[in-house]
């Protein structure tokens, strides 16, 4: 009998089909590869092929030269732009406002083939640490409210440019799942007084059964209602609203969960591409009680079709249990 | 500059991105190609390879034998299932139901290699007199609370099976994304008294600048806020709130309007992938004065990146300005 799950934070439905399971090799996949960088605009030497970086970790050179570990640079064709006010106008019945906002790609590392999953535990700590001075840097304009970081990783999740990157947007307003998914947690606090978060991983950890692996800080699941098949959840353990606050050791802990985590994702799906998405609060909010900042991690194994698209309604034919003891017990290459 | 604009029925930002813009041809584009069907399930001939019909048009002979025009069968590996009762469970902190519901396949022609697009206007309009039949005998189960209907176009769109079908799922509940489309437009209702859908109307018709075209009946427009490039809404142009209570002027000229806009956009996009969704009220509701039903057709030309599933925030290339003057320009092939 297929069930249907409700994601206790958003109220979101999602059609868990147990008659049409799939496990991981029932997927057409499309391992991502990386063909080569022969005019790559993120590849040492090429600096002046990007707008001036606005960060770099280096072990040597000045700005805009090689020698670089990690480094930040306003996106060449920004889908927004810092400069000017925001502007608030009508159309009739409809509200428009200027793009303002900045949109910036962080670049992993100094290597083209390089990918998140098998750098060093002290690349990927590097680049969260860049996220973290980013955000930092980004919320002192008072006009951004809500700064996005994600990551799109092969082509089928988006990526354009093969070069391991990030990339951070810097918006105006709050989005719309963003607020519905605040609301939703802020719901939950107001009936129990505690944070929704706090309680799944309470939860989880009991249970088990959705458990890919938990440190001194995090615990990486399944959720309990995924929209998509090999959905995962990183959930830092102890409360903390925003992304940007955490603690060094939990920063340091979390290259070592996010890089394990993808390692094993690959090894089950045989390198799939994903998106990676931080969800956190708004920048210009104070600590917040009922949100817990958290990272979704979706593999790009199927398609979405228009039942999706209309209704925001999912159907993912593998059930959170048997992926999270896929993942579990994947040993790392 | 970019541009923030809202969608004033959901309140969703989307950015259309000007520096970006994109024309029809700069978009990657996988034609739909039909390659034939050796062993099809939904061809004439093999009706027993699907489960037993519960609606047909037809020329000649009985239930499960060719000669249909038309054909509606439970889907083989339905999401759902109509036997069994609505049973909502705890699980700790979560929230489960039975998945109860039905899930059917409406076959739109014996031609294996028809597309909705190219059929005649009569066996388009018979397409949607049978989702008008069924979702009149679906509501007769009161613990059906919305019916969908939709169609993916092209394996880009999540089609599985080639030959030209419709889909239709009746759920238990009401889907969050559809809720949140109603009460946007109860509140515009409660502030206004007014429609928000006859505003649009409206609008774009005074407007004109995003209007690919009009009839007696319905408005065919490029939305203000588009998610996606060449995003397309038919509107009728009468308040109605559920599509099964549409007049039968009102069908058969439906039937024209899509027929129109979809070799439109073929036309454009070169046979690009789509879905298609139709939005309509939930169907044990009475006439809604605040909701109208309405179908919305995305293309599938560019992939959604990481971005739009962790925000609801899209990045859209091609104004819908741009995309109206493309399709209202289309002759038709």
């Amino acid at each position: 009998m297929p069930e249907l799950r409700k994601d206790p934070v958003t109220g979101r439905w999602v059609i868990i089909s147990v008659e049409r399971s799939r496990r991981p090799h029932d997927f057409v996949r499309e391992p991502v590869v990386i063909h080569g960088g022969r005019i790559c605009p993120f590849c040492p030497g090429h600096e002046l092929k990007t707008p001036p970086e606005v960060l770099s970790f280096r072990d040597y050179g000045g700005a805009d030269s090689p020698g670089w570990r990690v480094r930040v640079v306003p996106n060449k064709f920004p889908a927004l732009r810092v400069e000017g006010d925001v502007d608030r106008e009508a159309e009739g019945l409809y509200d428009k406002m200027t793009g303002i906002g900045a949109h910036e790609v962080i670049i992993e590392a100094p290597e083209h083939e390089a990918t998140l999953a098998e750098l060093p535990e002290k690349a990927v700590e590097e680049v969260f640490w860049a996220f973290r001075e980013r955000v930092l840097d980004l919320r002192k304009d008072r006009r951004l409210r809500y700064v996005l970081i994600f990551k799109n990783h092969g082509e089928q999740a988006g990526a354009s440019l093969e070069h391991a990157h990030s990339q951070i947007i810097a918006l105006p307003v709050v989005p719309r799942r963003v607020q519905e998914e605040i609301d939703g947690a802020a719901r939950y606090f107001t009936y129990r007084d505690r944070c929704v978060y706090c309680d799944i991983v309470k939860q989880e950890l009991k249970d088990g059964r959705r458990v890919v692996l938990e440190t001194e800080h995090f615990l990486v699941i399944e959720p309990y209602a995924p929209r998509f098949a090999f959905e995962t959840w990183i959930v830092p353990r102890r409360h903390e609203s925003h992304f940007e606050n955490a603690e060094s050791a939990v920063m340091r802990n979390l290259a070592w969960v996010v890089r394990t985590t993808l390692r094993k994702m690959d090894r089950v799906l045989e390198r799939a591409a994903y998106n990676m998405v931080i969800h956190s609060s708004p920048v210009q909010d104070g600590p917040l009680e009922h949100y817990h900042w958290h990272i979704e991690l979706f593999p790009r194994i199927s398609k979405v079709a228009g039942f999706e698209w209309g209704t925001g309604f999912y159907i993912n034919p593998t059930p959170p249990e048997e992926a999270a003891e896929y993942l579990r017990e994947a040993g790392l290459p």
